[in-house]
């Protein structure tokens, strides 16, 4: 509650760590920003006052100040002990998708920096990083805030702990949890109105838009789920070894997968998709044929620890059904909450919206260290 | 971030403070519950050492223990000395819907008692109160969580403060604030299938079933939505003098307004209702021949600062329609979500999902204080 400075360290320029510097700049009573790291170069107030800070509003005109600190790529032990040094309580936000960097915080924890990422792969790797990150934060009294990792800045993760703090019993949970996914099938498979598009012609127009990784088969594969459903599932007290522990349905045809990441593979991974449009048609037809629409999702059962990710038809006028663009949505089912669930809809993925969700997590670290 | 002990006074025990109270119990690193007050009765822990605590889990045999202080009523100026005199920092839950009470909200907050509470009376009156509430919560350094006034557990205020604070710009805030209104009109005029019940059937059978006030005019006057509609604009921004500062669409036939609010009023009323069935059936009718329903929404506008509570028409296939039960669905329109708005829907009233907000709320302003 007083007004103690508090430092922050940021990791990641990128579309998420741009977007989460201007929120930064506008936030009431922001955190000292004294670190800011991106692939090759480090921006660092001088010790040991920890000061002038970094202007998160023109960080990009600072690194020229003479005032501050230029080095190379730090360390991720280096970054932490300069935060632990800081003359108060310090935080890492990590706005990489990097697991080396996501298997250090533990070494932050327990020098007492608290952690705030979008970055899902230290949450959802194997069971003992997920132990020790929360058994360090224990140790250093330190916190950790990771809203981000599922359903970017939706109110998912939060949602889910305040059911399970308060003694609810979390039954179920299921939903459509990739933006790519869920535009993918929106378009191929329309609830209302039909389309005539093949899929492999709706993944392409994903692919022009941006809405897909630069290698569509990083979203077809299915892991982006799989790492949020273990997120979501580990959350609800089931003890998930790692994400690929359970059923995953790819969308990759068996006869494509071994081709190479390369751009060159990327290339005829797209030019031999339409062979398999065929296969596709059969399933949207199936699902027509039951008056129901395809989906791809993910759903945790957890009285049966069955965690599951694939191809699934829902009625028509359900809210699954009915989602427009690439939202995502999900449902929590729970004792409390009975037949009807608890559901939470939105953008799921985007620069803004998953930045929003690190700075509000930001700001409610800030206040527990304060 | 110590673990100084956090001294609790609890003021109701209806449904939404029993529930409380049960889940209370079984919460992680309670709060010691030291003072228990029903309309005539206060529970207390002995001072000076407000040690023994009150047993939250069976708190109605305890009232029979030797070890424990008995009283009558106490004024809320005693209850707030009594939690501010112990030895740490003190929170009070009021689980009351009593606005005498929340003008008190002041008095303990100045002292540094923080508020939890369900209680929208407080913070849907007068703009006065609003704002003397969060003036003396910022000089008394204490806090004030609310979430269950609107929306019972869903995550409906949480998620506002986020998007305002990390500066999104809400521009629009709509849904079913009512969980008996939403019960009504689902059930009148369903978005899939049909009914051919009469309204006044439709709310005997509410009435019947315990989803309406004793007095089904108090849903059916909106001004419960005119209260959380109230909550949400001021949160949105807006400077909202009164929750009757808006055009609210009374359900209550002009004829009928003035009956007494008696039992043998109540009765009349019911009685009286089947008179205007016709009225209603117009309403449904018309919206049927749009290809619509007809539902009891309220809606901000927050850039034309208008708000307003009545009936709408919505398309079937939109979530409004689609609304199942009792439940509320609150969408957030913002300038980063854009087009598609972020949802929160599920069981917007009930004692356990209610007193599951207020628990919620209690862990975070304890995770505060500590």
């Amino acid at each position: 509650m007083s007004a103690s400075p508090i430092y922050l360290g940021v990791v990641g320029v990128g579309g998420v760590g741009t977007a989460f510097l201007s929120q930064l700049a506008r936030l009431p009573n922001a955190p000292k920003l004294v670190l800011l790291a991106r692939s090759s170069q480090t921006l660092l107030a001088p010790t040991p006052a920890y000061s002038p800070a970094i202007p998160a509003a023109d960080w990009a005109t600072a690194a020229a100040a003479p005032s501050l600190n230029k080095a190379g790529a730090l360390s991720a032990e280096e970054i932490a002990t300069y935060l632990a040094s800081a003359p108060g309580r310090a935080i890492l936000v990590d706005n990489t998708s990097d697991i080396n960097l996501a298997r250090q915080y533990p070494t932050f924890l327990k020098k007492g920096v608290s952690i705030v990422t979008p970055n899902k792969k230290g949450f959802s790797d194997d069971l003992s990083l997920w132990k020790d990150i929360f058994a360090s934060a224990a140790e250093g009294k330190a916190l950790v805030y990771h809203e981000s990792t599922v359903g970017a800045g939706l109110p998912v993760l939060s949602t889910l702990k305040d059911l399970v703090a308060t003694g609810d019993e979390v039954t179920r949970i299921e939903g459509v949890f990739s933006g790519t996914l869920s535009f993918l099938f929106n378009t191929f498979a329309p609830a209302s109105g039909s389309s005539s598009a093949q899929w492999s012609a709706v993944v392409a127009q994903a692919k022009e838009l941006g809405y897909t990784e630069p290698d569509p088969r990083d979203d077809l594969n299915g892991m982006d789920v799989a790492r949020k459903l273990t997120i979501l599932a580990r959350l609800a007290g089931l003890e998930i070894s790692r994400p690929d522990s359970f059923p995953i349905e790819s969308l990759i045809p068996a006869e494509l997968a071994s081709l190479p990441s390369s751009a060159d593979g990327i290339t005829q991974f797209m030019n031999r998709l339409p062979d398999f449009d065929a296969e596709m048609a059969t399933v949207k037809a199936t699902a027509e044929k039951q008056g129901k629409v395809v989906r791809y999702v993910g759903s945790i059962d957890v009285a049966a620890k069955a965690v599951k990710v694939g191809l699934q038809y829902f009625d028509k006028d359900t809210a699954i059904a009915g989602l427009k663009g690439s939202d995502n949505i999900i449902s929590f089912y729970t004792k409390r909450y009975g037949a009807n669930p608890l559901i939470v809809q939105g953008a799921g993925a985007g620069g803004d919206v998953t930045a929003m969700g690190v700075s509000a997590d930001l700001l409610k670290v800030v206040e527990r260290l304060r």
